[in-house]
């Protein structure tokens, strides 16, 4: 029965039993954080082989020739593009490989659009505005970034396909200070959804007013598949050359969570003079990359059935982990009305939304609990969620049976905050 | 006897005796590059046991209790705060430690400086004009990124004991717009001096108009000792606090010349302010840096006994081949009045300067012989040497037997292009 159907009565008892279920809880002195999306220690162990494949009696010399242990190769060496490309379904011709986060590629891309420019175009910090459309909810450290350099950012919903594609198209179309958008596409952070093949087409196929438009499309869990039938997302890469808009997308990937977060490797694809362009400002910047690094994770995972074991072993440690607080979720909140969430098939979150928006409370009531959640707001640009509603779930790094008790906490604390509110309401 | 004093007969007959023994050499087909300052093969192969100090079988947890197989640490673990800093004589406090390339840090702290300013004080993309000094000779990539970012770059002569502190100190006391300044304060990148306990008390108390003027102090060759007694250099950071001037001053530095090109580790040490500025930028560039590479270097190093045992180690290969050079040197042209050269006692270059003003003709003889000097002009800013006089010697990566070759043909074009220039004077 859902709580909006309840009597006043109902709920006070209700919230009565809750009180004392909370504090119960409360006793045990949890002390457990799922605000980000950490691999478990017991899950990074299945990289440690990684650290082996490069040692004092290896060849440094990759099969082109290049010395891995000194200067150059500023694209990063043939096998790593050739591993990131195919993880994300293009071709190594479309892909450099950077350092170890993918983040700071997007950023410095960024960075560079304020003080240089794309292909020629007049840098961003001659605007007197720049927007940048947000998918919300949304990965907080992409907002950060945009925020970080002033823009202004403007919500795109989610929807069971992707961002709201209507509104996006009628948006850059018009509006030339409109000069990117951030993309998860697959698994996204924290909906877990990801773009449909119409999606991914009518993005690839937009006409912005902004000649510099672009895509920063993060296919951060392109690999990261929770069951042996996983989503399947088209490569946005072909999609915008049939479309004459191959400039139009920057795409990063990474194996932050593939080999070792901080210990990876990272890499961009685009268009050719995309890459040329990135490439010419890269010059300046570093004399190369780390290309022993590049080497480990080449002589590590060969080809993409490598990457596809590997990930498969990643899937045995995080499936139950999932499996166990969506079931908690759905026992305990299934009937009430009170929240919805989603139930992904990779990635690294649930999403839940607060039906009756009270997701502040329930922060709060875990944080009191002894579980720390993502920030409420992290996943709307400014920290700002206009319904107070979404709550990112992040249950990759605690083990099973702390998720059991932290999930446990989190419906205790959805129910508590709903029957408070609906009471203070009536 | 010097060229000047002889007659035209004279140096027609010596012409003519060059001409012959160029002809010889470039008959041997030689095919060398002395362009970089890139370590050799069989030098690189002593940091090779660094790639066995972190395997399958370590335990990744720091003595601080950070895992570093996992995200986390944006400031750099403490061993590797510590290694760094003590090798550049300051405490680890001062210390962030970074990726692979202090280039890299410089390039992005000056990219910091135009989008966000330091410290509160206004972006650089603000200002109508920004101004960069530039000791000369020196490090083509520093002018690089200055002139990337469309500043004006200064001039700066060095002496024996660094930049001329008087034209410096004259300088930045009367205009606002001069933002910064260059320095490799040992072994500098070309000359091999270092700056002399006035220069960097002159630096350290430096009153400049600029409020957010910044020394890019890169500490590069802190350690690369050719003979047991190396020059000594004083802590910059300890005399910038001794004048209540710490802000002034970013030191970077990095292992890529004592482990590996590309994959060592390097850091920036500034005051605490400034660490705060930067890491609070940082905090939306990057989650954190390698850490599972510093652990390598902190294992493989220990501290600064261990770095001077390394560097020790690569002096033996280096030291003959900076004296194979200086020996044909002193030989071929040590009484011609042609050329002054520097004598190192460590760093990775010679820095020649041509009297007689022909150092492109030098260049073009030397390529066309067979061997590839860095580009004249790379020296100065804008690739633009007013005198067109130096070029500089990158003695590490060739054998010694090949530097016995280059060095030859150098010093047969050093006189042919002066003997060419004397007789089309007269």
């Amino acid at each position: 029965m859902h709580y909006t159907d309840m009597s006043r009565e109902e709920l006070v008892s209700i919230q009565k039993e809750l009180m004392h279920k909370f504090n119960e809880i409360k006793g045990k002195n949890l002390k457990l954080n799922m605000s980000r999306g950490k691999p478990s220690p017991i899950q990074l162990k299945v990289s440690y082989p990684l650290l082996d494949t490069v040692t004092s009696e290896s060849d440094l010399v990759d099969e082109n020739g290049v010395d891995c242990s000194n200067y150059g190769c500023l694209e990063g060496i043939d096998g790593a593009r050739e591993l990131l490309a195919e993880m994300i379904g293009t071709d190594k011709e479309h892909m450099l490989v950077f350092g170890n986060s993918s983040l700071n590629i997007m950023f410095d891309q960024i960075s560079r659009a304020y003080t240089h420019g794309y292909l020629g175009h007049a840098p961003w910090s001659k605007s007197d505005k720049v927007k940048f459309l947000c998918p919300v909810p949304g990965y907080d450290r992409h907002f950060m970034i945009t925020e970080h350099f002033g823009m202004e950012m403007i919500n795109i919903p989610m929807t069971a396909d992707g961002p709201d594609m209507d509104m996006v198209e009628k948006l850059v179309a018009n509006d030339p200070t409109i000069k990117g958008m951030w993309c998860v596409p697959k698994y996204s952070n924290p909906t877990g959804i990801t773009y449909s093949d119409e999606t991914v087409k009518r993005l690839a196929a937009l006409k912005p007013a902004a000649p510099d438009f672009r895509l920063f499309y993060d296919n951060a869990y392109c690999v990261h598949d929770l069951y042996d039938e996983g989503d399947n997302l088209i490569d946005i890469i072909e999609e915008c050359e049939k479309n004459g808009n191959e400039d139009i997308v920057f795409e990063f990937v990474s194996t932050s969570k593939i080999s070792f977060p901080g210990s990876g490797i990272a890499g961009m694809a685009a268009s050719k003079a995309n890459i040329a362009d990135v490439k010419s400002h890269l010059h300046f910047q570093t004399i190369g990359h780390d290309k022993i690094n590049q080497l480990r994770h080449v002589k590590f995972f060969k080809d993409m059935d490598g990457v596809k074991n590997h990930m498969k072993k990643h899937a045995e440690f995080i499936r139950p982990k999932f499996e166990k607080v969506l079931s908690v979720f759905e026992r305990e909140l299934g009937d009430l009305g009170v929240g919805t969430w989603t139930k992904p098939k990779g990635g690294y979150f649930i999403s839940f939304d607060s039906t009756l928006n009270c997701a502040t409370d329930i922060y709060d009531l875990c944080k009191e609990g002894g579980v720390t959640l993502t920030s409420v707001g992290a996943t709307f640009p400014y920290g700002n969620d206009p319904n107070d509603s979404n709550l990112r779930i992040a249950p990759t790094y605690p083990t099973v049976e702390e998720l059991e008790e932290a999930a446990e906490l989190f419906t205790v604390a959805v129910k508590l905050a709903s029957v408070n509110k609906l009471l203070k309401q009536n």
